[in-house]
């Protein structure tokens, strides 16, 4: 199978767990089941999932514990776009070609939905717990990154300070702080708890921390490299934007050069680190590397 | 010490807790820690971590693995007033004399507040598995209890009843679901923590359960009362408010004497299933007897 066969089989046995963990949209409340439903139901790559499954499998995981943990961090992640869309935040009436929450639901519901997906996420794995008794450290220390990493320290942090700076001069030591924050967060929290769940040494652990890192940090300034040197056709979605927004990027930090070589450097570090593990699973078919190629070298 | 004396000493000791957990105000993400203290402390009586307070002590619970949690459940409680003022839920500039979250730091702080206090709630109970890990089981259990009650079956479904129904017609039934809901689902929440903590059986845990249901109805009821029969002076904030906000309460539904009547049935099922317990701790004060005597019966 080629790499692009097995991306979208991957993506699909995703969704699959999305839709059997959402829950059912019944009783007096069915409102914000069906909202969640919505929300979760957008599309997306589903990027954080795959990489907590795949390094899940790297460390030789094959226990169905790690099911709705890969479901809870696609939860916090499509909770954090419920309320970034809202018109107090970035106000954003569409995402992927689709409504945004809020526009169909109301503004209200807006709100409810992303902390009815925030609260279902950590619901999810906490019942974890009853069903799998014997394995209540490693849930516990997983469940603890998870909430670490979205939160103040994590994705929320870098959130406020990107809203507070918007439209603000920035240094490239802000800029990265955000970066590492808002999105590297969640890639952080997914292939540790991947690592955690597969029983992996806490060294392994770290370095797993330091890929995601690496990974998140390249994937967002080939982003912001895409806003200047695509075009609206290629990318799927309107280019130009962070200079229509006022948005410091790194491309705005530096020349296109110097930030295609940044890229470089980064998935150099993430790809090295990686293979500098030593407990994986000599049988892994290798996918990790080539979905973060993939992600970091993509061209939309 | 008198009851009142007693109930002020243990406010002061919640909020010294709250004090010592809250995130320092620190880092780049700093006015984030900042938005969190203020609505933190805007005051409040501080009922749900008392009642599980309380509840832990009533079956023996010595430890402090109690801590967290105490300051988790009233993060959750905090964070759902935060969101509930913004302008696209009930739009209130002032909470208990005043300005609220998002009248203070902006609507954006008012969501980001909100989504922090949740998160850190989490977080906070999950050093847990690290510091008291011969507790693993119990504090998993707890937590799930955390998660469940404050979602979508619990306080976030009350919520999306309450604002998707103002306004319209409503039967006892679906009012009763709010409520229940509402507000009772929280404090469900505190009850059964404080007992699974402190190590109840299963089944005392459930009559728990049941004690705060008909407790958060019991308070309900009363705010209904209240409302209609106090004095601006006397509450501490604007009666008659249901009326001008078009709202159903069981003072619309039934006369003023069979709302009190509903009180007191409650109150007293309440105080009879806490006294049908075979397995408390016997030097126990009965200080928990005396508060749902005293939240119940208040006149303001």
């Amino acid at each position: 199978m080629s790499f692009q066969e097995s991306l979208k089989c991957k993506t699909e046995a995703i969704n699959q767990l999305i839709e059997q963990y959402l829950p059912n949209i019944d009783g007096r409340q069915a409102l914000i089941m069906e909202s969640m439903d919505y929300a979760m139901k957008g599309g997306g790559k589903r990027v954080r999932p795959m990489l907590m499954w795949e390094t899940y499998r790297l460390f030789g995981g094959t226990s169905d514990v790690i099911k709705p943990f890969l479901v809870a961090i696609e939860m916090i992640h499509t909770y954090s776009l419920v309320h970034d869309d809202l018109p107090a935040m970035d106000n954003d009436d569409y995402r992927r070609g689709r409504k945004t929450t809020h526009i169909t639901y109301g503004e209200d519901m807006g709100i409810l939905t992303g902390d009815a997906l925030l609260t279902y996420a950590f619901e999810l794995v906490t019942h974890l717990f009853d069903t799998h008794t014997e394995q209540v450290h490693t849930i516990g220390k997983a469940l603890s990154v998870l909430a670490s990493k979205a939160g103040i320290y994590g994705m929320i942090g870098g959130q406020v300070v990107d809203v507070k700076l918007a439209g603000h001069a920035m240094d490239e030591d802000t800029l990265q702080f955000i970066y590492q924050l808002k999105t590297s967060a969640l890639l952080e929290s997914s292939m540790m708890i991947g690592a955690i769940l597969a029983g992996a040494k806490e060294s392994d652990v770290k370095v797993m921390e330091q890929v995601a890192s690496n990974v998140g940090l390249a994937f967002q300034i080939q982003d912001d490299i895409l806003d200047v040197s695509s075009t609206t056709e290629q990318l799927g979605k309107p280019v130009h934007s962070d200079e229509k927004n006022q948005k410091i990027t790194y491309v705005g930090l530096y020349s296109i050069e110097e930030a295609s070589a940044m890229v470089e450097e980064r998935s150099k570090e993430a790809i090295h680190l990686l293979y500098s593990l030593s407990n994986v699973d000599d049988s892994y078919d290798g996918f990790l590397t080539d979905m973060i190629q993939h992600m970091i070298h993509r061209t939309k």
